[in-house]
């Protein structure tokens, strides 16, 4: 975890863990600073509540809550704070994060969450937005996400000389 | 409103009451006390939570909830108490209360939200459902809601000599 | 099973035991006494019904009942009773239990089924929400619904230090 | 309603009159007998049995339920017979009758009940099964069945016939 | 296969022969002879329609379809005879039968097809479906099918019977 | 309607035909010529083949077929014939055209339909997508086209002038 | 329209106006300058390529676009550009929208969109989630957030109020 | 790869390779030339441009494009030219290609994609449908798809043979 935390992560259970860090690899990648904390939204309440308190002291500018099922963490912090809450649809077993997407996109007007895709895509882009987010006042990571963008491109580039090189019978086989 | 409230009612929003007025309806026909209020998780979370700490002083001893959408007030308010919540998921303009539902059926282990049918229908059962609880305890509540059965039967009783003497034709004339 | 039986449980299938197992054990983990069965709506319903007539003089006070697909048993129980019937709709194999929802939860007005979520979390709830029922009457099951929600609280805040202490990268590893 | 009834036809609720009307007329139009009636699996559970017991001696061949939302009419009516059952989807308010298919289609195994589509297209075609099934043994049925096969070839023709006199234009005028 | 073909199988590609085979396997049990074919409404339209031709003079009186994906294959036949058409929706890799069910369901007025749940429980209840209908003409059937129901009812008992002998813990481990 | 008929429209039903002039509409706008009839592929499917093979002859190359439900129509056209079939979902009462999608666009291997938008969007867009196969060969129907497609970019301009006109209230006003 | 603008607002299509009134009025009553036009992904794609590259430029921190069914206009831009995308899914004819969040909501790893609710409640908050995100840098943001999150608390307070004073039966004649 | 390329086929991901190789498999098969890259619409949109600008001095006529979620490629392909595009919905993990198929099938007025079913059974379609687009041109193509479709027919007459000499469970035993 990189210098001061300028995002504050949680998630609803340490199930979410192997999803949840690709958030955290991205915001190290782009040189984020984040802290990251388990509180479940129903049955851990009030650690929820004062996790959200804290956040303005410590410094952190954006909230990342990701959560499944009847997914209430990003929409119950959001209901605490006016700091910016991305919502990560964690999959689920029996609708797929289907579910979990719903609770947290439908919020009534007034009080927000900004949803990302389900599972390891949305991780990764509740990272990239919030640096996005961050990249208005830090131009450190403006600069860092200007490099992210470049790279992704190239990397596309990349696989197509590789195509192009190797054609779709041997490319398979790499794979 | 009859007597002392046994069951507390809160929406999320003002738009809820021509629904849940069916919960007050079957309530009151029943012989079952209640009170209702209206309190929003994601607006006014604070209300809610002061809501939930008063019932246990006032005698109520199940809580209804009805909320649409992101529809995490059942939700909410079964994190702060052991009371029983019914959740009654509300129709919705864009997804027909289909979003109201998975956010509130779909809860995490440990913390029971009971959820009826979307809508009119899902609130009347909230009511009839809170007072099957109640009658275990209540025996007032235990004969009205074995007379409320007898007379669902015999409604439909009716129905069927009425088509035997009308013929369909002449039946929907009268609908 | 401990002492005398409170909550009626029944299943429509053998192959719904092993989420069963989960209402069960948390039943028997709140010290709550049950009987389980096994008896088909569709293909033995003679003996629903005779199950459900046993069930006042025996002293059960609540009925959970799991059913999968077109899932009829629960609200088939609660046209014959009025006890609390509280439905788990099990998962299936081509429409991940939204079907066995579907066919539980949109009751018509007047005969409820309290429908919790699909599966193992359905089943915990299930067993959760007849203790919170049974605890409005019976003090020792208050006492234990309220050691067991404190119990929730304190595994996120054992968890959350785990994860202050290992970060996420080991105690991924640790799952 | 002509002849002897040789399908009977039963309904949740009265409210499904007008498109039950639907099949009533097609079997009229086919010259089968039938019998209709309301009985609900929920409200009515006993009037239900009774009615399905009574179809044999009364010479009843082939049953057709219609149901919506929760829809166990068919499904209770095929765990008490062994005559084939014709399920008819009913329209609802929030699912559009894909409860109501959901909870009658995916029957268990040994138990059918004969989905047909949602609404009033379902219900003629559950008149016209209901024929086809009886063609086997009625010649009469059989015959008016082949005639109505071929008037609904010849609708299709005039309607292209007009088409083609008219152009596109002026017959939507006379829609 | 027992003794003369009274069921016409019929399904759009040898991969679903392992569902179709529930199919075949209760006929066998009821008694009912039954022929069974390959061909593809897509792929080999004319064929299909030659079998569909082919049938009533080898004196069948139900067709069983099974179809995946865009499911035409029971709507095809439907449209080419007026003996009952039953339809079994294939399960899918990507929709899980949804699409199969939809395009098989949603026949228009005038022309139905007789649907039965996606996969292998529908398999099975196609053949009991086709069996009912023949018992109407064929008493062997008819007995054949009483004793099948009888069974279905006292294998639940056996299994309940387990279950009361065993408790749910050693009854799993014999699963 | 246009010159010689390049293109082939045809409905299952007459209820379809306000959702086709706009496919009519669009083609007889680019210049192309096309013919227009009725055929059901589940009421009059001899009439389909007829149709489907007197195309060759009148020099069509494209076909266009709508059809709503259980929407068998161009599946059945493309099992017939090798010429390019673009199939049009038509809205329907309860699954608002995603069964006609589904039944359409989930074709087997081997035997495609190129299906569209639900709807008036899709029935347009069907015609410009014929005209997009015909300017491979039909230097007008190109010259057309991209006379289109840049009428389509102007009319966005046009609309984004005004409303930088206007203001946003005022250009609602006059919508 | 107040000052500078600091958030770029998008549409695809005119009709979309009605919902993006609500993105305004928020944003104005807020005091946060922006700048609305119309551009389609599909039907002006330069222009919105144009319209993005003029952003930075004039000041524009934050970008709102809303986009129906294949709603692919988000997601163009999030392409282009490395500010903060929000989209809002619009309603559409047979989707209800769900088209338009799918089609945005699942953006692939690496380039974000926000995704908001479906229709005017999305509206309203994409309008409160870019003033959340400008709250970072803009201390007068800040104190009009701080205000309106107030309001809509006493909003809440207001109506339970009038509910109390009233009860149900006259509220609701107020509606 | 055959000759001159006829079809471009591009993809969003090399994870989609093992998917689009039966697009590549069929145009060898049917003789029809072909060139295949990777470009994403989200993370390398100039040079998605830069090869649709490409491919009329090649010598394209038609174009396949396949991607996955929020699936834009073939829709931005399509604002950029109009030659024909067909698209592959690809599988994706939490929706099963769902969210992909909307999101390219629900195209606006003006713009169309074609779309075929999700997966490889889509990415043969694909393969086989520029094919006919290409037989209204090149007779030799013509050629090898009517060879194409005279062999889909025999194969199940094959199997439709195979099944009658083993029976289904020796039939079963050779998959």
């Amino acid at each position: 975890m990189a210098n001061q935390p300028l995002v504050g992560i949680v998630i609803g259970s340490d199930s979410d863990l192997p999803v949840i860090q690709e958030t955290a690899n991205i915001l190290e990648y782009l040189g984020v600073g984040y802290e990251l904390t388990i509180a479940s939204a129903h049955r851990s309440p009030g650690r929820v509540r004062e996790w959200v308190k804290s956040l303005k002291d410590k410094g952190v500018e954006v909230i990342i809550a990701g959560a499944g099922g009847a997914a209430h963490l990003p929409g119950v912090i959001a209901a605490e704070t006016t700091l910016p809450v991305i919502g990560i649809p964690m999959p689920t077993l029996y609708f797929n994060g289907q579910d979990s997407l719903l609770s947290m996109v439908q919020m009534p007007s007034g009080i927000p969450v900004a949803s990302m895709a389900v599972g390891k895509a949305g991780a990764t882009n509740a990272g990239v937005f919030a640096a996005q987010i961050l990249a208005l006042k830090h131009e450190a990571v403006a600069q860092a996400l200007k490099k992210f963008k470049d790279e992704l491109a190239q990397g596309v580039e990349k696989k197509a000389a590789k195509l192009d090189q190797l054609g779709i019978d041997k490319y398979i086989e790499t794979m």
